[in-house]
């Protein structure tokens, strides 16, 4: 983490406590620069609303996931993956500052709307990143990947901040894993159709048609 | 339909008309009710704003999904499929008014995040109704499918309205069949484990750990 990145965390982790102590509404900016020991001047340099605050280590990790993924070179499914755990161990790094956050989102309705907004932007970027690296792979399967894939994520990192689990990156990395990835190329894969014995055969059908349709 | 949507979905539809035409900034409700042919109080009884018509429609929508989901009796992951089906294909009814949706949405971006929430509304939806119905499941098998069945319906929703896809409601149908479901109850069901030869023992290990864990 660079020096301004640090330095935002630190009025980042004031006005979460501001807003924790105080309420949203109630805490004003002058507040939150009061405590920050800086001026309102250089408060508005670093942040455009008292909202950004909010979620200003959003727009860090967004940055830091775009970058992971501009210079990965592997299988672009696993940089996703990777991409997702480096979110992960962040958050879990600021722990006590995300769940500070998640108390003060859940109570402004204004708050919750522009955090889903904020987590959709991830999904974008793992879909607009897969679809610049892998060629020849039904669209669809590459968008039900990567909202999986973000799903994933935000559930785990949901429940830490909740104190809920203590899931580590590494379950993270396994919850990933065992998300299907229908597109991947079939060179030296051997598929094998495995089906409730009850189910209908139009279904099955159906089924097998569009995975076959995907290879 | 009711009368009540039905006269709803018509204020919409000039609200729309008129937001392509003039841009939804420059449009007053004024201007909205005279084309509706209805006063300023009524619109005002039917939506809270000027958004609010944009959006009118998903509202309409996720209480029909919520309201066939209470109603249904059959298999739970099954019944989530069709009413995303549901969505859709009343979607493809009122086809013209979607695309219309889609251009003046697309130009604001308020509207865009607003979108973005009510969308994430059908997800929540889903998993609400999924976790009331299946027990014994793991909760994110249940997270990842409800995020995929959302993701695979925008994403085929999104075609049809810029006009890139045909998509019929027994396409949406077969994508969202071909979506795992991890957590189903294994009676019956033979499990063979299918790995790319390449595949690190590392990786295919976590796989099985995580898939077993669910059985």
């Amino acid at each position: 983490m660079d020096e301004t990145s640090r330095f935002k965390l630190t009025v980042v982790d004031h006005a979460l406590r501001l807003f924790a102590e105080k309420g949203y509404e109630a805490t004003t900016v002058d507040e939150i620069a009061e405590a920050a020991g800086i001026s309102r001047r250089t408060f508005f340099r670093q942040f455009r609303s008292k909202e950004d605050v909010v979620f200003a280590d959003h727009e860090a990790q967004l940055a830091q996931a775009e970058a992971f993924l501009g210079a990965a070179t592997g299988d672009p499914w696993d940089a996703v993956c990777e991409a997702v755990v480096g979110v992960f161990e962040r958050f879990s790094q600021t722990r006590e500052l995300a769940a500070r956050r998640y108390r003060v989102v859940r109570q402004v309705a204004a708050l919750r709307d522009r955090e889903i907004v904020t987590v959709f932007r991830y999904e974008r970027l793992f879909t607009d990143y897969l679809r610049s690296r892998v060629a020849g792979v039904d669209d669809l399967a590459l968008i039900q990947f990567t909202a999986a894939v973000t799903a994933t994520h935000n559930y785990l990192l949901r429940r830490m901040v909740r104190g809920r689990s203590e899931a580590s990156p590494g379950d993270l990395r396994a919850a990933l894993a065992a998300i299907p990835r229908l597109g991947r190329e079939s060179a030296g894969e051997l598929v094998v159709a495995v089906f409730p014995r009850d189910m209908p055969p139009g279904r099955i059908a159906d089924l097998l048609a569009h995975r076959l349709g995907n290879l």
